[in-house]
């Protein structure tokens, strides 16, 4: 008889004079002839142990504290969530404009739409787009609406601006009589006067041996967007570097431009009519107190378990002279706790780390997000627990578990066969398809098309190249679709009815 | 046994002899045992209250009017709505033409492709896009296909078109430096002479502390098609607003035309060949009528239940000593005649719009649609509610609403565990991720990939500039995708089955 | 006990000296007590009406000649589908690579990708247009890579070319005042002489007043291409119309290019090394036999069965005094020969306007498409009752019957609800929902959504101009898809599930 | 009771002196009274040869060898595989770099996006075109960023590129009289001197005649990117052909580009500081290898199988003077072992050409990637195999087998409406949907939408041309569409759900 189905809220049943409590783990009950004293202080605290908060409340007029700080901690989890996503808008916004911005004002011909596809074909092209970011360089402050700052002394040697090309040491190629001669030692160089430069434009590449050309410049501006939210702007400094890449040497090199922002305080923020407030700051570290305290209180429950697991598995020992089960012990500990335990942590090291980016001290705003976002996933589900406080609740929860297993079992011969579908679609496809590129992008491909997304296009986008592997194409496409969705879902649906029909006959529901 | 049972157009069942009467709620039969007399009346009044029309005219003869009167009203109010939307759907595309040819007119290198994302770089594009859109306007006569009409001393100080510039009151920003000083009061400066600015084009912008330029201005035309429809044609004033959009300060100023209409009755229709006619009106003022007298049918039979409720209940407290359940309470106030009188509501509300819309007094066509549309939706699903007096169609409807509780329970738990999902998306996938950026969006986009929509463009459209929170994304959307297609699906697809296959064994079909 | 459970290819089953024969109709067997001769007479000639061909052969060694015949007429039908359908694909391709060449000729600025949205705002820009297809007219023998030929006199007043403008009779529309005066009466003004207009180009359109101008002209043309498949060219006469649509009078003319060709024999076709043949024409005269036999054969077991009815109905009101239920009479009526008779109809009608189309005396592809289809699919529909014969496959037709009166009795449910969401979705998101403009249009998209289509698009493509309709959106579509994905959908396999377990169970399969 | 159930890796059961063994093909058991010593013996053996191989470990020790070679079997081909996959997809990222620049540099206006659907349609355009690629083909080492050489002597005549046009012998196209004179034997008509045709471009083209134009040429390059990889470079030589297709006549020329390379060793590699190695070449043999023992080692089992088979079926004749079935017979073949078989004869294949691709002797890469990748996709589908020795996966693959035959015939009849529906898709649809242009389409187009993909798409796609076409597309779709997803999924559904419910049943899991 499984344990679970005990935890409800169920007022009527926990009579202090109830035998065989179903509570107790089940090699307890029943076969328990040990000394009467021991036994029946034992059997108490196992009672009072798997009790649910309400049953404590009713049966010792002990109030929930636990549960009203955990419903506390999910409000205030979730508004300094809200709060850190909207600040962190408003920095992510600003970077990407102004990256956009630098796109059109640095890139030749740069049209939003064709982002990726970017590419020169001729020398002369090559030369035009070098020349144009470097010009649009040096009248920066004429033409841009924003306010843009040079940093002088970043690049090479002491300039602002350092245009360096890489190439091999030696490189004679001639593919007119097949031969070639290749040292892959990579060179770089670089001009050192951008006045000289500027003005002869007499810089020549070495168009065989090239691999890349590289344009890198700093620029500063302040993001004073943020008075609206009534938050001090903050000081922007970027590092923008335009790659013009040959590396494949196929006669198309492509043009990237990157734009990497970093964030510091301003050193003499003067907004009139404001004036600085610590509320944010109070906020994380209340929050951060009260993970700690539910930290705190999860670990002493953890700590009380192992505890009377303990004394529990000493009693078997002593009085009953047979061993206690694994399964029998993780009982004793609560996997709800374990789940609030990983998200107080998570909390208090994303708050720490919060407040560090607030008080400019950091920028990981990723990894904060990752802390605060995992939290907060993991707060909310938690909320389910007390969910199967209640009867009718409990059901869904208890055939999902039930199911659990099969579906785990059946997942991982389904995932067998899914992966020599990936590893194939990848070999025989990947050429001439682009949704079968790489490992990642085919599991994603299959992985959508089992869901019943992106068919006709994947198989539309099959370039009929070469009949041999259009008839592949389609028979692997076919084969897999139909496997996968007409019977691999299928049987889960029949695993999932067939848990809730069992546990629906054997609990009289 | 549940009561709906037998609400079924059964003529065989309803004898005046039979005892138990499962129509009475269940504490009424069997132990009954107060004066014969007032208990047969009793009895009586509640087997006639719960009969469906059908057995009312078996029984009694009386004509179903109320029946009738509905299916007049689905027929009529369906009419209307179609009238509504053929004359709405002019009116709109009026307005849309007339904004798309504004956008082409006004706007510099517009492109209907590139709608959202119109946006300039460079001071001098500013300046060009400004000007032109002067410039435009004021050669309009000239070149438009359309006929409009300047609006004089719409604008600012009495002229016709205003030209506005809104910046920060003080506003030093220095990158170099990080040094800032900004007053962030907002100062409008405006144009006042247009002629001299036109000759002059001298007016500069102040570049740093900008915030925005609005350029707004009003046009009239009248829309002469609806004449091919028999309708006089209306007076139309266009309220074009364009603004050029600086408020970010990042190196890009978006550029956006706003069009807002407002319609009214032109001043000296003449139409030859045509007449007045007040045949829409009519049919409007009968729509109401019909819905009325609905609703005071309805509101007569809710109190003739209330009444028997009350009598019902004063019955049980005198003569058996007993309180009547909330429950079944309940049961004498019928949901689909609370069903109608919202809908009766709606639709006389919406008349009273759509009679104001006509006569050009009110242009509220929103509220109006909204009205009309949800009580048309209403009026619909209420033909169920004829479907349900057939034994056959009884058992599905009947089976969705034993499955509601356990689905809306389950429903209750899955929300909170998407809830998590949404808040952790939006913080961590976010800034990478453009169906990311809103809750609201987060939620549509994870709700679609639940029903296996836009699976791999999600997958695909995740910027790979971190690779941890490419990691994490993987994580999020396989866990995701899986747990609800797999598990809370199955689930729901289970639900319904065991419900439907209880309700089978149960009632015999 | 359901009579088709018989039809199956039972060797073992059909004895001669077997009682209680259940393909004999509910009624007869068992009460019958009338003269002995004439009842087993009849009950012979009953057991072998509902005989299938396999037992027919068993019992009387009769050939099945019938299912020979319709298994022949599967394959040449197919085959002549499959010929139609390349001839007919060369005709459609021609004439769309005609149209596509014609747009690039003959309107300015042409782009494949902005099909739709072709349209001009300013007036010089309608002049140019007008006068570009015309000069492009005048000067295409020079121009164009294929061979055209005008075709004279086919226009206005015998000119090749006509060039005409629609306009309402009266209209002075004056915005400023808001008063008009229009006499909706149309006038054509068309274009006398081409060289004078070619040469002073001082034709002026009636701006105010236009509704739209028409250039229409024919060209000629001959399909080559045909003779690489050894069919004879074809000669085609194209007749172009471009139209400049100003009837909305909003600013925006839309421009559309239309090509209507009409198909004729070419005078005096001469193509070195090649002769008439009669392959086709003998083939599709073969098909038509085929399927008159087949019709003639059909019709004959339908009279057959419709004469052993009368002599069952006959038998039953003499001997039995009892009337034969409509139920019982239509089990003497095969739906599969209506389904064989319906489709050989459909067949010959095709195959003789096939015939016509292909000596040119025709040209009605569409309708041909549309018979010789629908008969191929009824045809191969009909394969599944020889499936039917075999015991194993039986049982899901007979599930797949069995589930469908329920199917259609909870389709009629759910179509109301869903005719509700049609009306209101048109009404109140039409205005702002590309998706939404027409009601066949909003039955496609809910109809997709239900199936998990392109869901994200249909929330994201919302114009927000009105929060009150995009909170109403949200409502609608979260309601409309929750409700059909997760109630309907898995009613629909709850009701097939429960008829596959119910016959299971009946029949111990 | 079926065989398979006794594969499960069950210490407990198989004891020597169980009786009624069910390894044993059920007409052994129980009926078996011949001579003791030799059914004892032939009992034993069988027992042997059924057990797996965790039996045959418990019972005589004997390690699993083979089991041990299959899942190192797994490992190796799965390396290898990624080995070649990432070789590969350099290859062809080279190939279509370089297509991409061809396209970019010989044809005029090309731009990516329209790719499939360049085309001209006057006569100059046609020249143009022409002599663009010509000129740039000319002046390529001045542009090209690429290094490129030409391949001189490859062309028609000894020249490097060579300049064709075919048309007709003899072709008077009269369209004014609908007369033609067409003799249809192809000529070929060439440039000899590219420096003649330069200078003067005198060359006309016979255009009504006109077939086609094709421009051909070669040119070698030499991949150096490889040598990131340490991999020696590839020399390729590319054929590239230029077509104007005016095959259709229809006024509009179709430009396209291919290009085809082919692969060769360089003749004097030298990369400064790198040797050859040959790691790849042993890894490719040694997987041979191991591929070739587990061939031998499954051949040997199958070879047993048949012996004892021989030797079963020998005795029952002799002894119980009986036959032995097919389905008995078929038992004694392991399908495991001829996937196996296939699986490394694919392997051994495989291995063998990619050690020619690798030595340069071959470029048949998609040949390779087929074998490879096929014979992955059975390794890993034979895990399985051993995921079923367990007791709790064993019931998925059990209920998947055992649906299996219904599953197969359902899909049958299904085939045959699924069929019918694409013919009539075809011909009806055809001409007027782009995505019913041919069968293999139609097929794609009408299998994602039974999966709910593009659905909308499908709808809104239609060219509403014709009304009667567009009622059909309606009336065709949304049977099609409503037929498969609420009829034959569920029934899918049913399927899968019917056969878990009785496994789990019968065999009280």
């Amino acid at each position: 008889m499984p344990l679970f189905l005990h935890k409800g809220c169920l007022s009527v049943l926990p009579g202090p004079h109830r035998h065989g409590d179903p509570r107790v783990p089940a090699t307890a009950s029943g076969a328990w002839v040990g000394p009467e004293h021991e036994e029946e202080a034992l059997r108490r605290k196992l009672k009072y142990f798997f009790m649910s908060p309400c049953d404590k409340f009713h049966a010792k007029g002990r109030k929930p504290v636990k549960l009203g700080l955990q419903l506390l901690k999910i409000i205030i989890v979730t508004v300094q969530l809200v709060l850190f996503g909207l600040s962190n808008q408003m920095v992510v916004t600003f970077k990407e404009e102004n990256t956009m911005s630098f796109k059109y004002l640095f890139l030749k011909d740069y049209d939003e739409g064709s982002d990726n596809t970017l590419a020169v074909y001729t020398q002369s092209d090559v030369y035009e787009h070098m020349f144009y970011a470097v010009d649009q360089y040096l009248v920066l402050p004429e033409t841009t609406v924003g306010r843009y700052a040079y940093v002088y002394g970043a690049g090479f040697n002491g300039s602002a601006l350092s245009l360096c090309q890489h190439y091999y040491k030696k490189g004679r190629i001639d593919p007119a009589n097949d031969t070639f001669n290749i040292d892959p030692h990579v060179i770089t160089g670089t001009v050192q006067d951008m006045q000289t430069f500027s003005l002869a434009k007499g810089w020549s590449l070495h168009r065989e041996r090239l691999i890349n050309v590289t344009i890198q410049f700093q620029l500063k501006a302040i993001n004073i967007q943020t008075i609206i939210n009534n938050e001090i702007p903050d000081c922007y400094t970027f590092l923008i570097t335009i790659v013009l890449d040959n590396k494949a040497h196929s006669g198309k090199v492509r043009i990237s431009l990157d734009n990497q922002a970093s964030i510091k305080e301003c050193k003499d923020p003067s907004v009139s009519g404001q004036a600085e407030n610590y509320t944010r700051l109070t906020f994380d570290v209340a929050v951060a107190m009260v993970c700690m305290l539910s930290l705190v209180l999860c670990g002493r429950s953890i700590l009380r378990g192992l505890i009377l697991q303990h004394e529990f598995v000493e009693f078997f020992k002593t009085n009953m002279g047979r061993k206690v089960s694994w399964a029998e012990r993780m009982e004793f500990i609560n996997g709800w706790y374990i789940l609030l335990i990983i998200s107080d942590v998570f909390t208090i090291t994303g708050s720490v780390i919060k407040i560090c980016i607030e008080s400019k001290n950091s920028s990981a705003y990723d990894v904060c997000g990752i802390l605060l976002g995992t939290s907060t996933l993991l707060v909310w589900v938690g909320v389910i627990r007390y969910l199967t406080f209640f009867q009718k609740y409990n059901i869904l929860i208890v055939t999902l578990r039930a199911a659990f297993p099969n579906v785990i079992r059946f997942s991982c011969c389904v995932a067998v066969i899914y992966l020599g579908y990936c590893f194939c679609g990848w070999i025989v496809l990947g050429p001439y398809h682009v949704k079968f590129r790489s490992l990642s992008m085919v599991s994603e491909c299959l992985f959508s098309l089992i869901n019943g997304d992106d068919m006709f296009v994947t198989f539309s986008e099959m370039q009929e190249s070469s009949t041999l592997v259009w008839v592949f194409s389609q028979v692997y496409l076919y084969s897999f679709i139909s496997l996968f969705i007409y019977m691999v879902l299928s049987l889960f649906i029949a695993l999932i009815t067939g848990a809730y029909e069992t546990i629906k006959v054997t609990l009289h529901y």
